[in-house]
């Protein structure tokens, strides 16, 4: 039995484990199984997969001592509901993209993407040596998780539209799907905005319940099919310039593992991390080109567009201050930005920019 | 006693525990101690760092069933002798720079670095992905050797000269270190390259044996003290755009690790991938600033100079063909580079400019 099936069979056992699970963790010769739940449809591109790989590498690491049963939205509790069960202690840890809960705290945002924030590279450079760690931490204190990186879709795209945006005015009264402080940024520029989880976007979409959708890029769009609606499609996003995922783990849970098991999922985290961000990475060039091949216009919103959508982030940004911990978060998330952005210009732009020329 | 301080102590006791391990592995109740040889110094920022990182992390997540003794170069073999060291089972992991070994097959240049090639998220994209990480094992196995990428630098500086560049004919006769392809395609230019492990780059500059040098960046060059002596740096190169270091155990010894050490040592490795980025890119602005304020004059290569080092490296490249195993890892390293390169552009290069243009 291949990794996979046998990964696929025990999340067939898993419902039944997972009662048990619940009221009091089943230790089996010093065995532990931990569920996870999920924001996800199971199996959707990219975001599933992150789950499932750190999922996968806490159990082959500490050699099913800790197995961990990935539940998708729906199967345990709905997609917004992983940080609530999470929290009290329903389910065991979540996969998520935590700019969801930024109704439990808008700090979470920035642990996903915000608007004119950081690219996936420079949230890593935050994260892991500028504070972002720490901060995130320290948010999970307050809910009582334990939380780290674990998966990231790059850059993510402008989105779907009915027709091409020539102008802010587009956005007027426009039905739009964005999460997170990007998706209340559009809402200052006068679209109608809609926050949804993927698994219900594409019908949405087909109904007429919303105008245009941003979802991840092009292979994670192309497979949920957005091509079969509408036909324009912007590359360049202003809402999410790298969008992180997390794990997050029940404080108690995770205080109640050996040192060894503790490291295992921070390790197995960060690793899902990276990987994700080169799965997206490595798909959304082919994809792009067959969408653009199916007769889909691939466009860039014009600058009047990026200018307004600069001004509408800021502002909502802005808004959240609470002279406490968003500020700490928001000011040490621009801070690392800026000062890691300008060698990155000097350093990988400037080669690019010279390769690109050269090799054409 | 804190971690630091225990991986200090062990390495202390090191080599007499080598010793016996080199002979015959200690299993002492289940533990086994794994010696890593390195490329390089003792603590020399960012590289030797991320040896460690994943020294700490195989060690941690295993419960101390491994622990890594991590030497630096000169402690049990010579910075540039770690491949045969490993390759024979002298000794049992070796972390380095894989370009270093391009004598013992020219494809390894593609696991660190080759010139006008891939930054390190397209390095990234083809390793987990499209192919790089089994090319890497398919090397492996003829050298006896069971490879990961563990490190990465982002694109280097072009590097610290004397005098200003202002045209291919400076580089005419100019005694510069640069190992790799990249090296060979400087000697294309009529530069006398030098191949210097880290710990000798300063020496040899300061006496005048090399006329200039390329180290990694600024975070690392400022710490090795090149600014001391040379005055012109060049903040974008054509020759390490994404140098990857790598993990390689003997594949004896991987071997016969249980499948949950093997997973911990390839996670492990890959984590510390990203870690290890991260770290040099929140490093580096900083790193800039301060040479710029202490008198260090901040340059770009003209277009004259970016042509010829164009030419001069996919000669190079070229010239390795092999009509075999090199061809593969080219061909592939390179159709994967241009498969991610259009989307990267497209959405985050694309956004990068909006902001900066509408952040300033």
């Amino acid at each position: 039995m291949d990794r996979r099936s046998f990964l696929r069979a025990s999340a067939v056992g898993g419902t039944a484990a997972a009662a048990t699970t619940l009221a009091a963790p089943a230790y089996a010769q010093g065995k532990r199984t931990l569920t996870m739940v999920t924001t996800w449809g199971r199996g959707l591109a990219g975001v599933f997969d992150a789950a499932q790989r750190a999922a996968d590498s806490i159990t082959a690491m500490s050699d099913g001592q800790l197995t961990v049963d990935v539940k998708a939205a729906g199967e345990l509790v709905g997609a917004f509901e992983v940080f609530d069960a999470v929290s009290s202690g329903q389910a065991d840890m979540y996969h998520g993209a935590d700019y969801y809960f930024v109704g439990q705290h808008p700090g979470y945002a920035f642990f996903t993407a915000v608007p004119f924030g950081m690219t996936a590279q420079e949230l890593s450079n935050w994260y892991y040596h500028n504070g972002g760690m720490e901060a995130h931490d320290e948010l999970g204190q307050i809910f009582n998780l334990k939380s780290f990186l674990a998966g990231n879709t790059g850059a993510q795209a402008g989105g779907w539209f009915r027709k091409e945006i020539t102008g802010p005015e587009d956005f007027q009264g426009l039905k739009f799907r964005m999460p997170g402080l990007g998706g209340e940024a559009l809402g200052k520029m006068g679209a109608s905005v809609q926050n949804l989880p993927g698994a219900e976007v594409y019908q949405a979409l087909a109904s007429g319940a919303i105008d245009g959708t941003e979802w991840i890029g092009p292979w994670a769009d192309e497979k949920a099919g957005f091509q079969e609606i509408t036909k324009f499609y912007y590359t360049a996003g202003f809402h999410e310039p790298g969008a992180g995922l997390s794990l997050a783990t029940n404080r108690e849970v995770f205080e109640d593992l050996s040192p060894a098991h503790q490291k295992i999922i921070e390790i197995a985290a960060s690793e899902s991390h990276q990987w994700n961000l080169a799965q997206f990475l490595s798909n959304n060039g082919s994809a792009l080109q067959r969408l653009q091949s199916g007769g889909v216009k691939v466009l860039e919103f014009p600058d009047s567009v990026w200018d307004a959508m600069g001004k509408a982030a800021m502002d909502t940004l802005e808004s959240k201050r609470d002279g406490d911990l968003y500020d700490k978060i928001y000011d040490g998330a621009m801070a690392s930005m800026r000062a890691s952005s300008g060698w990155l210009t000097r350093s990988e732009g400037v080669y690019r920019t010279q390769r690109d020329r050269i090799l054409g």
